[in-house]
């Protein structure tokens, strides 16, 4: 949820009585201090910070996040044996996310309160293993005792309810929040995330860090670069710097870096935050009433 | 299921009060009759043959599975548009198996009862679009009117259940069954399919017809060719031919190709296959009474 999930977007979840995150990835120290601010300004509810452990001014960030108090951590991208026991001692809880058992296992052994499990099918960054949520979510379930949040496929209360039938406690959901009015994230990058339909990302870059991307004119000339066999050096030029800026703040739909999830396909309107949570609420509570009921148009 | 949906798992399946399959895609025409007439004799429930249409000798098979009066064809791999009329025209119903809501509807334009909705977790040959069950079940569900049957990373009544909550009406389970005593694949297969774990199986071959490979020797091949840009050419002769049965019914490990999906690090124990239909109906019951019951070693 890079250049997506800042203070407006996190608040608005929060107050419609979700968990709201920021995304501290792509924000300077300072930037973030100011995100968790605002934050805290516009709602009395708990709200979380996802840190990227692989974020080069670590150490900063972690101050920050403890400076300011932030209760909920989610780290991503790295090992959470350094950092967990840090955050755990200054009072947070940590959610570490994960896309294997394995990974979830070393969570688990790091102290973390909770997992989460990152399908595939999950936009942005992911695993190198490729499980689906569908077989990721019991697998991990199976692993740990902590809870496990399941995400990566759910923009619904459809998903939802299916995701806790595999045994998840909650849910993390990004990409139906990129398509929201809140969302920092360029609109005309909005408006392709819902014009999205199948097929239309891939997981790419394999050699580097995996991602999840949009199909558009970058997409294309990576895929012909690993197509032909390209090492990591030709693809760490082609990948160059700021790419993820230049398309989803930016909204240079064709030589940005678009990060969705394949959910994008299901995602039809941009919608206010606290509306995407009040429907999937109720989406979630129908399917719980009338569980078997076929999802038309 | 090739080299392991005979006539034995077919009507084992049918007669525990399960739909089952003969997978013709590895048998000659007059070893389809064979197996036909067996599982006939062995069962007096319904069963179904599922016919890839990219078969060579496909008119031979189509007349006779209409010859032996088969109710229930389910055809994959290939355009429903040409045989769906005649089997139709024949007193069959007809299934076709999907991997996007696209092909969904053109199925339902060729007339098919229902469609297989297959994620990209299944095993097997597989859609280029690598849309995982969590979407492509809704997805699907609300492409077309006609019933949808869910397949990809089931191997439990759990699975099943969140299949059915995201709108299927029911589901086609393969790896689990690959691993039962009456799959005609080799033990040695089933034994690789009960050990395998997250991250063992990986979609492969995308230049020719994608498909998911448990990793072996041929598999490592395989994927150095593909990081060094082989061409079609190159991947077809290092396939060569017959390397399905060398692997799933020869029982050769390493150089055999051994097709399963990823639910396969879920699955733990070769079990008679009324057995495995009986667990599946057992959990899916105690998951509509209990759906959020953490699931526990």
């Amino acid at each position: 949820m890079v250049w997506t999930s800042g203070w407006r977007l996190a608040s608005a979840v929060s107050n419609a009585g979700g968990l709201g995150l920021i995304g501290s990835g792509s924000m300077h120290p300072d930037v973030l201090l100011e995100h968790i601010r605002r934050c805290k300004a516009a709602t009395s509810r708990p709200f979380g910070v996802n840190i990227p452990l692989l974020y080069p001014e670590i150490d900063r960030q972690m101050k920050t996040v403890m400076d300011e108090g932030v209760e909920i951590i989610f780290t991503s991208a790295g090992n959470p044996g350094t950092w967990t026991k840090i955050l755990k001692n200054s009072g947070c809880k940590v959610v570490h996310v994960v896309g294997s058992s394995k990974f979830a296992r070393k969570a688990e052994d790091a102290g973390c309160d909770a997992v989460v499990a990152e399908g595939f099918e999950a936009g942005g960054h992911n695993g190198r293993e490729e499980t689906t949520s569908m077989v990721l979510i019991p697998a991990v379930c199976q692993t740990v005792r902590i809870p496990v949040i399941a995400a990566g496929g759910i923009s619904d209360g459809r998903q939802m309810m299916a995701a806790m039938v595999l045994g998840a406690e909650g849910v993390q959901i990004g990409s139906r929040f990129v398509a929201s009015l809140e969302a920092s994230s360029h609109p005309k990058f909005k408006e392709q995330v819902i014009r999205a339909g199948e097929g239309d990302t891939k997981l790419m870059m394999k050699q580097l860090t995996p991602v999840r991307l949009l199909k558009n004119h970058f997409f294309l000339e990576v895929e012909k670069a690993e197509q032909r066999g390209a090492g990591r050096e030709e693809l760490l030029e082609l990948l160059g710097r700021g790419r993820a800026k230049k398309g989803m703040f930016e909204g240079d739909l064709e030589e940005g870096e678009l990060e969705i999830g394949q959910v994008s396909a299901l995602i039809r309107e941009i919608l206010p935050a606290g509306d995407i949570v009040a429907n999937t609420w109720n989406e979630f509570t129908q399917a719980l009433e009338q569980p078997f009921t076929k999802i038309t148009n």
